[in-house]
């Protein structure tokens, strides 16, 4: 049994001496580091860190470290930090529309105890993949989305994600837009899978963009949705080799294994604790 | 020592046989196939093929073949071909701006003999190359062209083109602009380097471009300029992954790389014709 | 609806026309060919070949087409081929132990309509792993295999295959080794993915071993199993990047997405049937 | 112009605060941290250092730096440091046998002023590439080593490099043995490229033996030679995918590029002293 931990995103202006506060901080409270990896962004003058130590022996109870840090680094630094502790399981919503190849990734590595995330719902335009839902226990939600019923629909399933204290959303290849009203109750919160290596071929059919193109690579990119479609923080991207004897069929198919190891990873990632965004960027520490 | 090859590249509307009735000819005059691979574009309906065979057994006289060809083939089955042998070697000019690195990366592999290519001349709007094309041995010749002398400039380089009999041209990352004029000369004969995975970032600065929005891949592509720019039909794409931790030097950087490999491998595919243009797409066989 | 498809894989010895002989054959019988792939490999002198073509059409009956193609080619020109129809459905079984990623890759595309394959039981020396098969419905046989009971295990498992008319097997990171005299009733029927980019690291715990020796890349094998170890032909490879950062235990996990992904590749490529052995090397079609 | 900049590579039992320690030392002393990154193997318990900064308003003279830190912290804290500035140019020695791209890639970057590096001589146990080291005017040494005289020759090359101060040695697809005692005149300072993903296809011929094998990647790795044979610390490595259609010729002329990238990347990270080596493996700063 590992000890709890606890994990600590921040950034700030980057200012001298500011890594050697912070682990020194942990240190002379016995807390024992088992993780330090930092970044500065010497354009913009921005230090980011991530923290991970073991709480077994430290002096500061856990429900104080908040306000210790708040007081001793928020306003003296301008310091904006997220802490975690490592026995918080993040809840998760799904948003799935026809696909089900990123669905089951993901119901896959959590059923494997792959990642320490819960499931909380999956909700969907369509019904197509209700029988997965049910086969791995997970309420599934409904909602006809249309132009004229968007603002009202979006907004139950907000009530939705509220009842089920949801921390964050995977549109797991949801084939809707978010209103921006939508994505402003998640900043960084929502994740999406695009089907090309943005910024090419942003919008509709990305395959059949990339075909008529005559590219030699498609890719995935997974992001943060801002209400700039296709537009938020990459997280990741990968890509594959085509050739010209691939039609657009082959590029949706080829594509899937893409866009469901892109999505994951990015997942990972986040319910790790490990992505940071400022100025429509990510940090993704390693 | 080899014996001398012919290498046929065609392409015609799809029918029945087409195959057969090709390597059929070259059979039956006791040609000995060294190489084939063709490609059926099926929703186009457009057949590819390139086909290269031994001409010491071959009965028909090396002369005579195109003339045996187009009587047969081109046109009772609309077929479009290009004919050439392996002792010809395709006579290249390089067009470079300031940086070495693929001028020197194609210099280093015709001395070494690794192509099968002559290199006429290198031009270039500026001198800073001139040592090196020097240090080689190849004419260099420089030419400022500004907006305004454009069309003059242009017009000098053609002859000089002509001059050298040059078959084909490299733009080595020349960062000048050619006119539709100039291109409309050189149809799939003049080939560019951009760094970027196209269509992501064309035109200028795609390194700052790429690291404005925060992409976790950078990439380059080989093309076939057209009038249209940075939309040519593209030969050859390759990526390398990078991290918030890049700045933009560090991937003008890491770029070099890319650039110069694929930049290389397109020349190379295009020396051993093996690329064949369609619809402003490639076929590149293997 | 699309129409009945034939396909035939063949290998011989290369020969002049060989290519014009089996194309006329599918022509002059009104066969529409819908994929023509070949390779001639001239260090050993073997054609191979795969033809894929419309059934609509074709003036030869289905079931008389292996008479006459054995009667046309297969002695004159000592070729050994394999006539398959689209609409034959594989029959797979799967064996698996304690690990679920690949079971669970597999199973979702399976589920997804992604494969035309059947899953006709999944076979294990664990039951860690039963309740997947029933989510997912699928016979579950438990076979708790010893060094003492193997012979015996193997007969009561070769009974259960051919009770469920298997053709064949896929080890979804089963941790068993399959005695030959098991592989020899299957030979080129039995997919393995190994965990490691073969040769290097051939046998147990190879992320402990790549992690010791400090590579730089990991990465994974599917081949076909025989008698020796780990040493089967090749069907597809995939690595990925690591650095001085990753434990073994980062390396189990970043190794499973390339072992679910370069096993269900290898099925893929299977059941497609474009994957021929030949002197314990893949000709793996596109 | 920039600035002067301290570089600082460390290794030591991994401790608590030790970070912090050192970061201290330079802020303490108004040097302005320009990149910080650091590694700690838990399993091993080492903690790893790269810190450069600024010496321009660092209070500490330059000539000084080492004997602090060997006062402060080497002792106390059993830790080994080597310091760099980055106004010397480390000395570089190639060594080449037959085959150029290596070379010339090297070449290339030097000229360009790509690498902060000096090419002090070019030492060889053939004749073939004399000309190229004269086209760059860099002193070329010939040495016939035979298993005979390989005492005496080595003695001589020893005497060489000392003459040249060189401070590394770059193999650049040099086909000889070095002895066990040359090597251990240059610890961690021989670079060597294997033209495979090591630890496959160590020794002699590995295309050849790849080929053999069917496997369906290549790759290149460069590494610091010891006296085990293609056993040493890996620096980098990279691969490059192949097929059935490769011939042992085709995977010697892909692999070319692999080669000449992959220790280029290996050079380069060396002279940015980036490279770390403890228990036979390589921490590689980014």
């Amino acid at each position: 049994m590992k000890n709890e931990r606890a994990i600590l995103l921040l950034h700030c202006p980057d200012q001298q001496g500011i890594l050697a506060k912070v682990t020194g901080f942990v240190n002379e409270n016995s807390g024992n580091i088992l993780y330090l990896d930092q970044h500065v962004d010497r354009e913009e003058g921005i230090f980011y860190m991530r923290l991970e130590w073991d709480l077994a022996t430290f002096s500061i109870p856990r429900d104080r470290i908040d306000e210790y840090f708040n007081t001793l680094f928020a306003k003296r630094y301008h310091l904006h930090y997220e802490l975690y502790f490592s026995n918080q399981k993040p809840r998760m919503a799904l948003f799935v529309s026809k696909m089900s190849h990123c669905l089951y990734d993901i119901l896959a590595r959590v059923s494997d105890g792959e990642w320490n995330v819960h499931i909380s719902c999956i909700i969907s335009n369509h019904t197509d993949l209700e029988p997965i839902a049910k086969r791995f226990g997970i309420p599934f939600y409904h909602h006809h989305v249309t132009k004229q019923n968007k603002h009202a629909e979006e907004k139950k399933e907000i009530e939705i994600l509220k009842k089920h204290n949801v921390d964050f959303i995977v549109l797991a290849r949801y084939m809707q837009i978010l209103s921006e009203e939508f994505v402003s109750n998640y900043p960084n919160k929502v994740i999406n899978i695009h089907h090309s290596f943005l910024p090419a071929f942003a919008g509709a059919k990305p395959y059949h963009a990339a075909h008529k193109r005559g590219v030699k690579i498609i890719g995935a990119t997974s992001h943060y949705v801002t209400s700039d479609l296709d537009a938020g923080p990459i997280i990741m991207q990968d890509i594959t080799q085509i050739s010209h004897k691939d039609t657009v069929q082959n590029l949706v198919h080829k594509g899937r294994d893409l866009e469901k190891i892109v999505l994951s990873q990015a997942v990972y990632k986040h319910i790790s604790h490990k992505v940071l965004v400022y100025n429509n960027r990510t940090v993704v520490f390693s």
